[in-house]
């Protein structure tokens, strides 16, 4: 059994709210932060947290710190724990979908607690949002992506420890490599999710066509039901690396369209073909949780 | 109780395999057909069917015809169909993805049989294929297709009751409507999940990246573990509704392209805001099979 600690939670959304679930399981202190009072209550309401809180210094207490807010905004928590004294601080983690830019802020803002910081991403999330989608055991047999990243031993030690906790496998990664990765199997297809629903969206008959799309469309376009603002700060944080995959994509797409204009069914089969037998060999692997 | 009847079954794959168990299930008796003799073997093995050959001849006694082959095949199979007497024959129907297409086809070359075809489009699958994959219940609660089209009143009698007592609820509809509403909802999805999954293919770390695919990534592409030579032959006979829906789809997947470029925050909020809305209101309006 690992030692009982006071967890700090700041964001109390979908991830946020599901790690404290956990925490609270496991038998932690939890304090939460949310810049929404309305959350906090909720968060309080749930038996998510011991107290919550919209100002910051609910988490003064906090052995861990975990940040779980849209990418973007943690630069901004992050200056904001540095200006408070928590003296039992021994971990500061979060749970962005892109690392370089909030590594970069942490070692910015973080000032005498910088060596605290462990980058973190765990693979985990459900197209619903918001504190009262968070579920204990979200993190169940997921992997948790831990970023290679000059902190204390301790603070990789409790980070690491805590989502273990959690039931999740620790995968270890270097900032840009994971950013470039994530680009190509997760951001690339949200954002292709999106544009379809949101060209759909834009034809005149919408309506008539969302009321003939079956299961295969409602797979297809289940991660454009995720959170906007996340969404958003991921492609504002991982720029780049989404932007070369979209360009990629878009040639390829090309290609596929010319091939389907010039009616070249030969092309056309093996190309459907070597798609399936990667996807198939994919899936047969392992759990794709 | 509908009369009992006897069944064809041409193409014994996952559609017509499932077809046909459900037609045993409701009494009727099955002939079954496949150019493949092992799949006509494993069919009777599977108690699919009453009796089942490679030969055309074994359909004969046939009141009713289902034929479920690659949309490209079902040309072929109607022309040996005219060729054979089957004095019983009351309705021919298939059940392929396009329809304008295979309308043509029917009106060349069914010669006096012309006015018992039905064009039909199921709206049920699965990504796995073959007469193994098939599954008695495949069609209940989904929606059926039934393309208007010059025929016997009996003949689409025949055809809509058949799909009645597989659970299905009939859907009229003008074929070129059909296909044009089909190949943005559906093919045009499918196309997008080949082409992830094959643009994946082609880097030189794909092994890497599919490692850390996760769910999303599973959903997004499930669709693309479809039969390859049914979507080659869905891409040959609704060439033209496709080509429009992948350049319009190109057009709006650059347009978000270049809003990520220009890190613009606002739109790509709104953006995914707007596509967020359109889906959940689409999800929240029933069941989606």
């Amino acid at each position: 059994m690992a030692d009982r600690l006071v967890v700090g939670v700041a964001g109390l959304g979908l991830i946020g709210g599901s790690f404290a679930l956990d925490m609270q399981e496991k038998g932690h202190a939890v304090l939460g932060c949310d810049i929404d009072k309305d959350v906090c209550d909720t968060a309080l309401e749930l038996g998510m947290a011991h107290a919550a809180s919209p100002d910051i210094a609910v988490l003064e207490d906090a052995a861990a710190l975990m940040i779980a807010v849209p990418v973007r905004e943690t630069g901004n928590i992050l200056k904001q724990v540095a200006g408070i004294d928590m003296p039992r601080l021994k971990a500061i983690f979060d749970a962005g979908s892109t690392k370089a830019k909030v590594i970069e802020w942490a070692d910015e803002n973080l000032g005498d607690k910088k060596d605290l910081f462990v980058p973190c991403h765990p693979i985990a999330g459900r197209e619903h949002s918001g504190v009262r989608a968070a579920t204990a055991g979200l993190f169940k047999d997921r992997r948790v992506v831990v970023c290679e990243h000059d902190c204390s031993k301790e603070a990789l030690s409790v980070a690491r420890g805590l989502w273990q906790e959690c039931g999740a496998t620790i995968d270890t990664m270097e900032p840009g490599f994971h950013d470039r990765i994530f680009a190509a199997v997760s951001h690339l297809p949200h954002l292709l999710a999106y544009t379809l629903v949101g060209d759909l969206g834009n034809k005149p008959d919408k309506d008539l066509l969302l009321a003939h799309a079956a299961s295969g469309f409602a797979d297809f376009t289940r991660i454009a039901s995720s959170e906007p603002s996340m969404w958003r700060d991921v492609c504002l944080t991982n720029t780049d690396n989404i932007v070369n995959e979209m360009d990629a994509y878009i040639t390829a797409l090309q290609k596929l369209r010319d091939t389907v204009r010039q009616n070249d069914g030969d092309s056309l089969r093996s190309f459907f073909d070597d798609a399936r037998k990667l996807r198939d060999g994919w899936l047969h692997k392992g759990e794709k949780g």
